[in-house]
């Protein structure tokens, strides 16, 4: 029997980070865990694995009835690792809508509005007065600045600011450089093949029985998909077909810019058109200030499907 | 527009306390928000608004789109206020398993795995430096006693107790003397009919589409119910037929023996005898050391009925 601390599938720099400084945190505690990943890691993420030095997390894809598991990150069973159904969920920690997991038994759910499920795990660090080693301080730190964009994302809060100056002032480190340098290094669209970009950042939704799939791709200047977008609309309608989704949304987060390119297969667009009351012109709409698939995209999707 | 803090239907003595405390907690810290209750309040907790001289919450039988609510001590819309669906969720504060709410926005969801939702409260007057009257100090007090059974459930835990006893220090209350006074008045065998009896502390549960009830009442000595048996059995077999339920148990849960007699309707005596490995004799059989409800009782039906 394993005990894992695990993020959600197709894994970002939060759910790589919270699984390790999570079960860093427990392991401090006494207890017998193990941070793993279901996932490739990111450019970003290795990025910053690289830079604090710290090994990533094994790969484990499907754990069993005899595991249990730690949720970090997601709640939802559609973004967990395989054979969760089976596996014994014993906490979850998360900044997530409250999605569909079930227990038998009365766990810990640590569930907080705030833009990082690591500023959470800062929290139960000082809450149970454990000391903040250098390593897991720059895993946390870089965490908080990936999940809010270097603060700019909605998703951010005062906690998630206060609780990154504290962790930066810890490791002397400037936040805007750092930030900017951690997402030069993630940036994805030089690296990856259309269809991977799509699913580099991934998640699958379920609507009044339907399953849409919602993709997101960070950068510093949207003008980078230019050439690229037939081959992206391409890998969305393959993807529709190969998992008979309703529809999917792919967003081109500028940074920058603090504005998002939705892209959408052809059967999204009238749902894209209606719930966000704008016009879809060649698969495509530029959404000024929406940055957060989570506050912005997923809500408005959730509203329009569910009404 | 109302914020309501709200315990679960059936409003047991935690989920009133734990309503009035956490909204005590909230307007401390500058929200405007009220403790509601969605149901008649028992002799128990009757008595311990008397004892410590609170008003109990305001009846609110149902709420609107244009309500927020704050749920306490239950998470499953089978267990909550009439028009849940349509009101917003605005937090969580529970210590049962993970049910049914699904959000459409992160929320603040603090479930943990201790005895009461009232010694979650006094934890979060503590994590955000907020004093705690004596009037507070009382109803967080006598609701840990309550929902522990004076610290003989199964579900007590350290943190249970440690609360506690600083509450009871704090009011130079000596908890035995005042559990057992507390218990006493709310001894429900005398003050109801058989079928307020069962539904008196009472909860419904969704497994695998069937909807099944279970009730529980907390004597002093079972034999209590000797004399009304033949009484409490017709009113079983009422709910059963009236609600549509796979079957119903009500647990006579004997607090010094620490025992429970359960009494279950005829369609439930199969589940029951393989679920616990146990022989019904007469819709009955006495449980040694089951007093909880949660822990001891909804698994077993849970794993049976869902394998």
């Amino acid at each position: 029997m394993s005990t894992y601390v695990v993020g959600h599938q197709n894994p970002d720099t939060d759910s790589i980070c919270a699984a390790l400084t999570y079960a860093n945190l427990k392991q401090e505690l006494g207890a017998d865990v193990e941070a793993i990943r279901v996932g490739k890691i990111n450019a970003e993420t290795e990025f910053i694995l690289d830079e604090f030095d710290v090994d990533e997390p094994e790969l484990v894809e499907e754990v069993t009835a005899d595991d249990q598991v730690i949720l970090v990150d997601h709640n939802e069973k559609s973004q967990a690792v395989e054979g969760i159904e089976e596996a014994e969920i014993l906490e979850i920690i998360d900044h997530h809508r409250i999605g569909d997991v079930e227990t038998g038994n009365p766990i810990y759910f640590r569930n907080e509005p705030v833009g990082c499920t690591s500023t959470i795990v800062t929290k139960l660090y000082q809450e149970n007065d454990v000391e903040i080693s250098d390593k897991m301080a720059g895993l946390l730190l870089s965490a908080i600045l990936s999940d809010t964009v270097i603060f700019r994302s909605p998703t951010c809060t005062e906690t998630d600011k206060e609780i990154a100056e504290m962790l930066a002032e810890q490791l002397g480190v400037d936040i805007k450089n750092y930030g900017v340098r951690m997402f030069k290094a993630g940036s994805v669209v030089k690296k990856l093949e259309p269809k991977e970009l799509v699913t580099n950042d991934y998640k699958e939704y379920q609507f009044a029985g339907d399953t849409i799939g919602v993709g997101q791709i960070e950068v510093m200047d949207v003008d980078e998909v230019d050439g690229i977008k037939d081959d992206i609309l391409a890998s969305i309608e393959e993807l529709v077909e190969e998992n008979d989704y309703k529809f999917l949304v792919l967003l081109v987060t500028d940074i920058l810019a603090e504005g998002s390119l939705l892209m959408v297969s052809d059967s999204g667009i009238e749902v894209v058109e209606n719930a966000f009351d704008v016009t879809v012109e060649n698969n495509e709409v530029y959404l000024d200030d929406v940055l957060s698939r989570k506050k912005q995209v997923i809500p408005v999707l959730s509203d329009y499907l569910t009404q």
